[in-house]
């Protein structure tokens, strides 16, 4: 799919992304931010930024890309990366799947059907068991992730937004009952209150575009962080995390997203995404107004631009 | 993922093909041979064969590769490329999504709850509207489809079983109703039973893990066959096929192969599976036995094996 | 509950239908006339009647209740009660349920998830299941519902509505969807097209309310007509089918229907309804426009109407 | 359907209740004891109970009708009825529907698609409610339950049982998940657990068979107390509270249990059964194994052989 206006990995440079990102901006005012909190409902709109990391070290930035945001579900990545280097496989795997949920109607019918075994990590109600999983095995599973995060990204001031965090925390019924039924199936170990605080504080991370291309650039690079290539997960384990990015990463428009960008990602409401090309790059993006699948509007088609400016999807 | 064992794309060779091929034998007396009806019960379950081609022309085999059998679902590609070239893209996502099913209960539930609209082209649902859509512009979907393959396949010789077609004519029952239920919310043209003829002759497509790679190849040169480089759908086309084979092509195991091999496939209850590393190959594997997710149980092994030696999958 | 305006069984005249049907025809213009078929949309909305048959052959009438109109659902009593005379008990309740369905949401999910089996035979799986059964065993299962009609109402001239069997056939999609939906679990013996024409005649029937309230009148009376005392069915089956009207014949608004009225009745979405206080009376009401459960809404305000005037329901 | 071996109301007797029991007594070997939790694991099998009381004030009794049980969902009918007299009808009934369940598969499916509305007051989601607003309008709600039984039974040492209501709290995560999604709807306003600890004392009251026939003659007596005939709900919400048992007072047994026994009735998982004739008498069985939706067996049998003796059931 090389066309004329394509450049290689090699040529990406921040000139590029601001070019894209100039593209898609009128898009912003497209979708509708996630008001279910008042933390989240208040975000600017017209916000815009993409940022990008390469095995080399290289990192390439353009608009919004130092803004900092609630990453939102995009730290189920983490539990899960978190979880596979505390467990053995079949320890996560028996509690939750590696399918698609494929429910435009709620995860509760699937998960009860399903006897109380979530579909994959990247549902909430999988997400809740690996944070159950950290919770029996970690003392302090919330500063844990600071460290973890604060490393990968090399920003000792990466924190919880504890209003975002209480905020979720005081809208969380639904979640409670996602727990509160699994528990009714023995999938769920620890304090329902205690894990869903972690949940939530997992969740407000507050992070920009140009850190999380840095933290999640193990994905990316068999594993491996880029500064001292000290192994994250394995090399099969990223593999294996972007594959169920691949199939699962983007709420019920994973079919949709694959089609039109091709990368294995993660998305939050907070109007983050998390995107790989293996062993070319990660990237960031961040619009806060959403698709009516909760996915980025405007981050969606930045990455969409980005897979027809370099000619390259994973497909 | 590069090991020691590991071999490159160039270093492909029908020694190395073999020599997995007696590595995984042994799986195929494991798993089950779909019995719904007598042709394919009565299918010799220890079979295994693979067969690679490449888009510079060459072709490896190993094992059983030149035994025909009953592609059955991965025609379901097929009738979705032909569409692509009939119709616009507009014309084929109103009538069907692009989303995973991830149902373990059957899909008719879905299929009601979602108006009609199957969720994508590869669950039977899906394929009976690619028929549909055939049904309505082509004079002689059979005789076309049969034209496609054999140049495809470069085989003249190639030809519908009508024995297998016949007999899952008459088992046809829940297909029936899938279509009728898609009629009642008008997602659905033509005679019922004319469309089902069409779609079961597709099914019983008699091919060799050969013939399936040379089919195939396409989806590994974006859109373009090998010989003549003529293109049988666009660039852009074929990668959003590999998408939806990615998300879609292996039933409710998609997640779970995309974790284990990582390449775009597409099986069939006739133990086939067809895989695709865009650039690099076209992948055919074939052994009847399934597991519980109704995908070649011994195939899927194969694939793996062959994704470990290579040290290559698309993630 | 009995009042100063209560009247007893003894009491009932002409005179006091007419009183309550003046109370409650200013309710016809309230609901709306089912509109899937034209034959059913051109009825005149403002259409009211009530016939009343007790066991010792009195007859009460009131408003239009002698015109004719589509007996539709109503009909589902008939065939399972002529079902009933041609099975043993086994044979009938092996292949279809007597627990109320409870679905806002359509049919063929149960259906699925129930292996093919309906619910009771008021749905319209289950009264095609009845359909079915009664193709087995008659020869002109047409001919034969319309000379039992004829008998239990006493009038020669009852037939189908040609025109509405017709297009009920035509809009049949979804039906035909159920039927092969249960022929694919192995609980549909006969030709599909062939039961459903014998269904959507049986729904045509053209009675009025006097011809429905002497045909019902044998749920009433022990299972045996008023004027010759012959059993059409046995007391203890008029007895359960009497129970399973109470629990399952108002849709999805039998329990409302209790809870209002608190007879057992079965309607058709042509507007009619038959009620029974078992010892006492049948009754036949009509009005064509439908409630939100798709029930005579004035038909069963009528009926709540006549529950308080008597004194009497079944609880 | 009066027989020669039928006996009239007023000719019930205590031999004839002891004779209906030895018949059925065989019966208790057969079904299966609740044993989700210790305390009603260990009840014996082989008892079996049964009291009638009379709006005219008589009393009759055989076998086990004296030992106490508890007394579980029975004591929905109780919440549900108090709460009739603390709200306006409008106020609860826009919380809880009066439709069957109809589910074989679990409620939490439903009650997420009908967006938090339980079906009806007798399903753990509904009487969930019902406590909840019972909460909201009493002090005391625990104390004020156990006087209105003691009133009703004329027995002022009815008691819950402590063990089960704590041991039912300890294996209650599937209704804390109930609980918090009907939160998540809005429909639940009280703190879960509090509201929960109410619920399990209800159900764990520990009453006789000729408690609970005297405690419940209020819905044979159209509402009212047969010794100082207080009211305790009006004449129409006794006929209401009538046909909700009818038609959803017995599990997804609710349409086989009108068929064969053909009375309002409410069951518990403890073995015990209460019915109604309106106007005729109260009646409670029990006998601990359940069948297989939940009843107690014997105790249906029992029911249905008193219907047939009496020649008597409301149909």
């Amino acid at each position: 799919m090389r066309t004329s206006r394509s450049v290689k990995v090699s040529e990406l440079s921040n000139a590029l992304l601001e070019e894209i990102v100039s593209e898609v901006r009128p898009l912003t005012q497209q979708g509708k931010v996630a008001d279910y909190i008042p933390a989240l409902a208040d975000v600017d709109a017209d916000q815009l930024g993409i940022a990008i990391c390469t095995p080399d070290g290289r990192c390439f930035q353009a608009g919004d890309a130092a803004t900092r945001f609630s990453i939102q579900s995009i730290s189920k990545v983490l539990s899960l990366s978190v979880a596979l280097t505390l467990y053995e496989d079949g320890e996560i795997w028996q509690r939750v799947g590696k399918e698609p949920s494929g429910q435009a109607f709620n995860s509760l019918v699937q998960l009860e059907l399903e006897q109380g075994k979530p579909r994959n990590p990247f549902i909430n109600a999988g997400a809740l068991v690996m944070c159950d999983l950290l919770e029996s095995r970690l003392t302090a599973p919330r500063q844990r992730m600071l460290e973890i995060v604060r490393r990968l990204a090399q920003q000792n001031d990466i924190n919880y937004d504890r209003v975002v965090a209480r905020s979720e925390y005081e809208h969380s019924a639904r979640n409670a009952a996602i727990a509160w039924l699994m528990k009714s199936f023995g999938n769920f170990h620890n304090d329902v209150s205690k894990v869903m605080e972690t949940y939530f504080h997992y969740c407000s991370l507050a992070m920009s575009c140009e850190e999380l291309a840095r933290t999640f650039l193990y994905l990316a690079n068999q594993g491996r962080t880029q500064d001292d290539e000290s192994a994250v997960i394995s090399p099969r384990q990223a593999r294996q995390v972007n594959a169920l990015m691949m199939t699962s990463g983007m709420y019920d428009g994973a079919g949709e997203f694959a089609w039109r960008v091709g990368m294995p990602a993660k998305s939050g409401v907070g109007g983050g995404i998390v995107a790989v090309i293996p062993g070319d790059m990660s990237i960031a993006v961040w619009s806060p107004a959403l698709d009516h699948s909760g996915n980025s509007l405007a981050g969606t088609a930045l990455l969409e631009k980005l897979t027809e400016r370099l000619g390259r999807s994973i497909f």
